[in-house]
């Protein structure tokens, strides 16, 4: 049995089970994921993130692409796979180096498999540049008002909007009397055209002027409180569907696990900000 | 913001949020019981049980049935409510009072909301005694060897047994070669009679003498990796339907999360065995 250190900790109640190995001598086995990520044997949460120092990243690439973010998010999915990136999990990632002083800057960047991340902090909310974005389909898209069509479990088929995030999202914007509550997302919606690869589905309803709320099927994971770049995505085709062209565009994004903020930046990246809240510390014990 | 000690664990992956109050001068609110036992903002558990002196306990009913019971497994479920007892639960809270030296005997009394119980501790293995038991309507059952039908989603109508283990139960033997992977749990199973109330649902299959397998549907809850007076019904009504009557019977159950043992105890009453694992400790922050 090993003793290992944990923080638990979520953004917009998409949660975390971060693990400090501040020399990098520890990496985690898939194994050791798992039972962490675990809801029932282990402490739970919807991916692990592994905080190491950028220089002790055991991936050339990953330092490679650092630039002069001190510390790397190893990030895992609960099925113990190395995933690039995770908006959310960022901000929680930099609300943890923040607590501990392992960084001081209000502006820093971290690293990441999806390459290094700006993050900047003001008072309670963290931003998180996530990189640049497109719509997939643009011709497409123009021509018609969309570019692809989804139906919910019991639903009607609806116009959609595919777009990329660095991974793929399809975003569905529902008439405005449509109560959000009465969607069945208990099994993947039914997308057309077949997206080879999978995709993240977002169905989205404006509130008023710059302010939406969505709901978000996550490709292999299933209905969540909240998706970081899913947001963005909602955010940047309601946007699209709005005939919006101008930068610095700010969106305020309900998701079931609270509220983020979406931006778009000069450069072609969009931003996320929200809270990042860490709940419990302590000690998990590892099966050898 | 308060900070407030936690321990994590498991009986077969039924899990529980322990929280120390070692002077009894901490109970919880609903609200924080909530937060403690949420999957995603808090730490997450199947219930939340504060470890309390038994003298220091709320309810004077709690007290006066204790007997010698020196601690209360003050047990909440995760919808904040009190709650009578859990039989995973109580060997989770053995564990706990064991591993700190707040009990040092092999044979020891805790008391619950549901009277005090009788532990006994033989290694890694942790038995209790849930108390009396009985088939709920002997005389019909024996009619018709059984007393009511269940169906699982998009399965057929099978034959079942109710039992009363201070809780209800309505346990279902399936054919021998039938896979209890293909069982659909998705949605309460349908039980005629209509039991008022509700009841748990366990799915058995026997797999040799004195051993089976289930998968349980808890009322109010859904499927959960296992329940402890499920276990001891499933193997009690095989036993009903095997004509056995020896007291001293012993059963294996395989459950989801793992694996336990039931034993029919001379005085009516029936035990529960099983192991329980303490995964983690720290501490958590609650807002005021």
């Amino acid at each position: 049995m090993t003793s290992v250190p944990f923080t638990k900790g979520h953004g917009t109640q998409n949660d975390f089970v971060l693990v400090p190995d501040l020399d990098g001598s520890r990496p985690l086995t898939t194994d050791e994921v798992r039972l962490l990520a675990d809801r029932h044997a282990g402490l739970g949460g919807d991916g692990v993130i592994r905080v190491v120092p950028t220089a002790r990243a055991e991936e050339a690439e990953v330092r490679a692409q650092a630039g002069d973010a001190a510390w790397f998010m190893d990030y895992h999915n609960a099925d113990g796979s190395p995933a690039e990136m995770c908006g959310n999990g960022s901000r929680v990632f930099a609300a943890y180096l923040r607590r501990e002083g392992l960084v001081e800057e209000d502006a820093f960047r971290i690293a990441t498999r999806g390459g290094s991340k700006a993050v900047t902090v003001t008072g309670e909310q963290y931003a998180v540049d996530l990189g640049p974005w497109c719509v997939v389909d643009p011709e497409g898209a123009r021509r018609r008002g969309f570019d692809s069509t989804v139906r919910s479990r019991g639903g009607t088929e609806l116009p959609a909007l595919r777009l990329d995030l660095g991974n793929p999202h399809t975003v569905v914007i529902l008439p405005p009397d449509f109560d959000l509550a009465e969607l069945d997302l208990t099994e993947p919606p039914a997308v057309s055209p077949h997206p080879e690869h999978g995709t993240n589905v977002e169905f989205v309803r404006a509130i008023g002027q710059g302010h939406i709320a969505m709901r978000v099927h996550e490709r292999g994971v299933g209905e969540t409180r909240s998706c970081g770049t899913g947001a963005a995505a909602a955010a940047l085709a309601t946007r699209w569907w709005e005939g919006e062209a101008d930068d610095n565009t700010e969106w305020t994004v309900d998701v079931p696990g609270g509220r983020v903020a979406v931006r778009t930046l000069p450069d072609g990246h969009v931003e996320l900000a929200g809270p990042a809240v860490l709940v419990a510390d302590g000690t998990v014990t590892l099966p050898d």
